[in-house]
This record gives C-alpha cells, structure tokens and sequence, in this order.
C-alpha cells in the first residue's frame, strides 16, 4: 500500500491545481451545514468535505484503534486527538484508503458519495477543538528583535533570556474564534502620547494581527511529568494558521510588569483546518543553528523546522479586492514545536488534548516578511500604500485581514486554507 | 422565612464552636466517598458534606429555577454556577430550609439522612468545577509595593498603571489542582547568582507560596459585549481560597518581557468549597479610597470589598505541628472583585462558567501580614524561625503549607476550610 504521502496517490475527487485539499493532506475540522442541522467532524478533499461521522456510523473505521470508539460522532476533535499517534495513522491510512482512485467502495456506491461527500460551500466551519489552555510563544528572532528594538534598545534588543529558552506567556482560550468570525475593535486604557501616565478611555486605534502558527496536543503528561523534548512528537496532533489580533496602545500601557492581558484576549482566530504532522512531514527541514547551544532538555534531534510559505493579505471596504501585505515562511522560527512542548512542560506542567501552542509573529528578515502591521509600518512610521490611494499603519474599521499558509512538493500543495476576519467598529458601551 | 444569613437561623446539625460551615455558609463542593464510587456535589453543614445530587434525585428542588434542569447529578459544578442568580439563591434557600432546626423533613426521617448527611472523614473532595480560563490578578498595593522594592526600585515600586487599572495576567488553568494534592518541586532555568546571563538547569531553589482569594464566574458574556461593573454581580458565583504556588528563581530569569510563564504553571491549589457571595453578604466593607479615580468603567458603587481573616501555615517533617507564619485579610486590597471582572472583560474577553480569577497575593502592612515567602524572609535576607530551631526562607522538600481564610459575625463564623499542599522533592527526569 502506498505511505498516504506518496506523491503518485490520486483521488477520484477532482484537484484543482494548487488546491490545499489534495489526498495526501486530509486535515480535520468540525462542519455544519449551512441550512441548519448537526455539527460533523470532517476532513477536506478538493472542493469537498468528507463527512467522518458518517463513515464511523457505517463502520469504516474497523481497525484495531478505532473499532472500540465513537471519537467522529462528538462535536469536537478533543477525543479523537486525545488517542494518540496509533489511531491517527488507522484514520489516516482509512480514509486515504477511501478516497483513492483506484478504491472503488466509495467512487461507486452513489448514496454513499451523496451521505459523506458534502460541497464545502454548502458547509460553515466551526472551531475544530475545545481549547482548554492556551500558550502564545514568541519564537521568531527577527519579530523579537523589531519588536525589542522599537519598544526598548536596538542594540539590546533581545532580552539575555531569549536565546536561552522558547519565551511565551498563556493567552485566553475562552476568545478564541474560528476563520470568519469578525471582531469588534476593542475598548480600554490607552496612554495619550502627551500624557503625564493619565490613561484615557477608548477604542483602540492601533489594532493589529499577528501570523502566527500553532500546534495542537494530542495525548496529555501527568502533572508533575514533563514531556522529554524525543517524546514530543507523540504528543502532537497537528497544525493550525493563527491570528492572534492585538491592540498595541493597551498593550503598552498595561503590559508591565507582568505581561500582554487584554491587549490579546478580545480575539485569537484559527483557522478551522487543522493540518496533521503526518501531512507536514515532507516539509520538515533542519532549524537554524542554535547558538547557544540549548540546554539538554531543549536539545532537539532531527528536522523539526517547517517550510511553509505564509501570507497575509488586507482588503478593506473600498478595495475591489485583498492585497498581499506580508509574505512569510514557517522557518522563520528559531525554537521549533518539540522544544516549545518540552520546554511548556519541564516544570511538570500539564497539558490535555487539543490545548493550543501558537508560534508568535513570525517576521523574516524582509521588511515585506513582517508579520504584524506593528512592524510593517515600523510603528507607523512607513505607511503601507495599496493601488486605490489608501495608506494603513495599523487596521481600520472594516478591513478584512486574510491569512493564508501552504507548502509545495513538485507534485502537491498541502494547504491549511485560510484565517479570515474583519475588524467592526467598537461597540456603544454604556458606561454609567 | 427567615433570611439564609441570619443569625437565628441554626440546624439539627450539631454545629461546633469556629466551625467555618453553619447554616449561614452553605458552600458548594464536589466529594468522593473514600471507599470509592462516583463524585457527588454537595454542600457543608458542620461535620457533614450534604448530597445534592441526591437531593435532586429526590425531587426536593421543586421549584421554578430548577425542577427541569438536573444540574447536582454532575461532577463538576459548572452546569450550575451556569444558571444565574435567581437559581442560586432558589437552591440556597431550599438547602437552608432542609437543615433548619424546625424543618422535620429531613431532621426526622433517618433512612434520608443516612443517605444524604456524609461525615466529612468517609470523603475526599474533588476540584469543584472545570475551570476553562484562570486569571492571576496583582491587587494588593503591599505586595506589588514589595515586590517592586525588591526587584525594580524601592522609589518608584508600583509601576504608573497600578492604581489605574487592576493588572493581572491569564494563568495556566491545567495545573489547577484541589486542596490536599501534593506538588512535586519544578525544574528549569535557573541564572546563577554570579552568572553573566547564562542559566543552569535544576531544581527550583525559591519555591513559595502565594496566599491568594479567587472569584468564580456564573453565567458568561458574549464575545465582543463587556460585562458593565454594575452587573459585574449577577455573573459572580463565589468564592474559593487559592495558594499560587511559585518558583521565584525561574520567575526572574524567564519573566521578562512577556511575564510569568513556568514559574507558575505547575500547580495553583484552590479550597475545596466555594463560598457564595450570598454567604460573605455579611462581611463586604468599603474598599480603601482610590487616588486617582478610576476610569468610569472602574467605578464600583456598593461595598465589595470582604472582610475576609488569612492564615498560612508552615509545617516541615521534623515539626511536631504547624506554625502560623502568616496573618492577613481580603480587606488589603485595592481592587475589588467587580472592578476586575469589568476590567477583564472591558475588551469584549468573553468569560463562562467556573472560569477563575485570583486576586494576586494578599499583602497587608505588617510584615508578620506578607503573603509568601518571598516577603516574609524578605527575598532570603530575614529567615523565619521555628521552635524546634529550623529556619526557612522558601520552602523546603516535605515542607507543608496550609492555608485557612473565615470571617466571624458575633454569632457564626463563615470559613473556606482549607487549601493544603506539601513541597515533594523534585523528580528524576530523564534526559537524554
């Protein structure tokens, strides 16, 4: 049988050119249908969801790992991740199996096709998992360094601790949103540039995205257990693109000494594909050279940097259409996922099933690589210019911020579709 | 009838001298028997845990809020909480009614009794909700003061947004763990004194204690839509004593610029039972005059601050008993509970039911009133001593911290039992 990778495999659904979607991706989401009716876990193919529930329903998935389960009947992917690297290669191996060209279970029985083929525009897609914890990191050397050197001291810009360990903090899990949700720009303290520290109340006027990338757990470590960075990979599910939306003047403000609070918790956007290690693995490639050398727990052994090509785009009211703004990759990341799991759990922190691990903003060494409008506009300094005559140093009302991230063999794109959301005006708050 | 909190109220329960759980209490919490068998929630009334999903079985929450819902047969109390108010107090007053003195209808039937009254000594008490995102707030001038003195600048400690707004930071809700679990000492990163910014991994050497109040939400909001201060109430259930445990060593190294990451993921212990506000009504007081005025979405009308006795207690292997090290009170801080709901939401963060909010260590002006060790022994310079001639700057293997909060009318005392934890030594970990 053919690994589910092999570049010659081919499915009797049709594949546009440069479409995410071929068989060897086969991601997971959650779907519902957009006249109404239950929520289904689901994987992609084309232009296609396919239906998983239905196939467990049936008995497809009549392995050794998944034949006692009922993981595709619940609403979330958290059960299904939760059973580990075994039973995501029988899915895996099961509905490539399916989906093949050459398989004719499903190609010919046309009621079957018509239960769990569904067209993805007939399809809303809803958060793939509950996300109990939430860890942002801040892995990208070029985004800590811009960030560092417009805030602090350029010829200090990274802090002495940051070559040393993955930093990062917890975000809020509890706003965390799907691609297509819209966010209203958010409200709070926010410094005036003349002022004596006397805040002011209002509406964010330095809203922001950030690109990010995040890898979700899969089986969890008891507390006080940590995860050995050689084991990490078991516990990794997949992928997912991220946009962590930021509010920079109530980030500067509040943010000391203990970290961004509100500045990040009005809205973190995933997008609803999550993409499998075992799909990304033709994409793994050696990570930069660490220097320093990590200390022993943070030693990572073979490939575990990813090169994905990321954009993100910026379409707002009055433009025909979205303009890239930003055109990234995934190696632009100096502490890779089995370092940031090791590291999130040395203290024998706990972790569960389908807790989320963003990257940070990762920015490349092009001024154009920037992930965040923070940088790209260099705090405002160098307005972006679109075709229509508008600038932007940071996101108005109505601009819509897409993001996009796949990565190219010769054969195939895995893609994770996109992560979309539009910036609404701040709400009437009353305030007695 | 006769209001829940009065004084008159007594029960057919013999209730001892100081117990923290009269009538007027009436905490929730989650027990298991000790010879096994599933949780229930339940309540406390002297020595006895009370079984509300027995009760429920029974039919005896009969009325309008809750006769169609089944929210007690659950293990966890969020379903609960969920419910709002007016449920709240409809389930208070019935429980109230049923352990009233001149209430026959339990009092007198003995095969009920049996099996609803559970001595405290036959269960162990399980963690009380789900907590879906935990905040750490920072609201006690003293410590923050203290914490500034020892680590920035004893001139200008509290940072200019202190008395603004109530910073804080989202926790690890994960490592969450019920009061009576043990906590094996954290490893990581560690900066030798002498070191030019380069760490040594090993155990944490200033492992401590943080005395802490935690608020739990009810019902939620809707992403986008702040919860205004003065409906800050109706979405507050109770609240829970909470030690956030620390690891100081870790925490300078790795805090900066993104705040407290490891230092504290691995544990944070909350008491078993959560006190409602209807219980506390009695003990709010005017919180301390603020200088400057809040933003208008700060401003509290009402008394919310408690007056809410704190007690740490140090035990190590080699004492026969415990030693009091610490005495504080709720009332040392600035911040009250309804100020930091609305500040936590003022953003559009959506918060659910059971999420947790600390109040950040509770310091008063004393110094026998510091909240952890670090302030006690004054980072390491002012070592405690004990009777039996030991001494203690942060915690040692085997040592066992005990914390116990009440609050005492001239009739009753309201109590939150008991947050306890033991310091286990650091485990092997094998590193490749």
């Amino acid at each position: 049988m053919l690994p589910t990778n092999d570049p010659q495999l081919t499915s009797f659904i049709e594949i546009q050119d440069q479409s995410h979607f071929p068989i060897q991706n086969l991601p997971y989401g959650v779907a519902q249908p957009v006249d109404g009716g239950p929520s289904f876990i689901c994987t992609a193919i084309g232009e296609f969801v396919v239906n998983l529930a239905e196939l467990e329903n049936r008995g497809f998935f009549d392995g050794p790992e998944l034949q006692e389960v009922t993981v595709f009947q619940e609403q979330r992917l958290n059960s299904f991740v939760a059973l580990g690297p075994a039973a995501w290669t029988e899915a895996r191996s099961k509905i490539s199996h399916l989906l093949r060209s050459d398989t004719a279970t499903l190609r010919d029985n046309h009621e079957l096709r018509e239960e769990v083929l569904i067209p993805m525009r007939e399809v809303t897609m809803k958060l793939p998992v509950d996300v109990g914890d939430y860890t942002d990191f801040y892995s990208s050397e070029q985004h800590a360094t811009n960030v560092g050197s417009m805030f602090r001291d350029p010829e200090n810009a990274l802090k002495p601790n940051w070559k040393h360990l993955p930093v990062g903090y917890h975000g809020r899990a509890s706003s965390i949103v799907v691609s297509g949700t819209d966010i209203h720009r958010p409200q709070g303290q926010i410094l005036p540039p003349d002022s004596d520290d006397t805040p002011v109340f209002g509406a964010s006027k330095l809203c922001d995205f950030e690109l990010e990338m995040g890898f979700l757990t899969g089986p969890g470590n008891e507390i006080g257990q940590p995860i050995p960075i050689e084991q990490a990979q078991e516990h990794i599910f997949g992928m997912v693109l991220v946009n962590d939306w930021s509010a920079r003047d109530i980030q500067k403000w509040e943010y000391q000494p203990l970290g961004p609070f509100l500045a990040k918790n009005w809205a973190t956007s995933i997008s609803p594909w999550i993409v499998t290690l075992d799909a990304l693995e033709p994409f793994r490639i050696a990570g930069p050279r660490q220097n320093p050398e990590p200390l022993p727990y943070l030693q990572s052994r073979g490939k575990w940097t990813f090169d994905i090509d990321l954009e993100v785009h910026l379409q707002a009211p009055d433009m025909a259409e979205s303009h890239q703004i930003c055109k990234s990759n995934a190696k632009n990341l100096y502490w890779n996922i089995c370092q940031q799991l090791a590291h999130q759990t040395i203290t024998g922190c706990n972790v569960r099933p389908g807790d989320l691990y963003a990257s940070g903003t990762i920015s490349g060494s092009d001024p154009d690589s920037y992930g965040s409008m923070l940088e790209l506009s260099w705090k405002g300094e160098k307005p972006l210019k679109f075709p229509n005559g508008e600038e932007r140093t940071f996101l108005q009302d109505g601009d819509r911020i897409t993001m996009t991230a796949y990565a190219d063999t010769e054969d195939y794109r895995i893609g994770f579709g996109e992560v979309t959301g539009k910036i609404l005006p701040a709400r009437d708050i009353a305030m007695s």
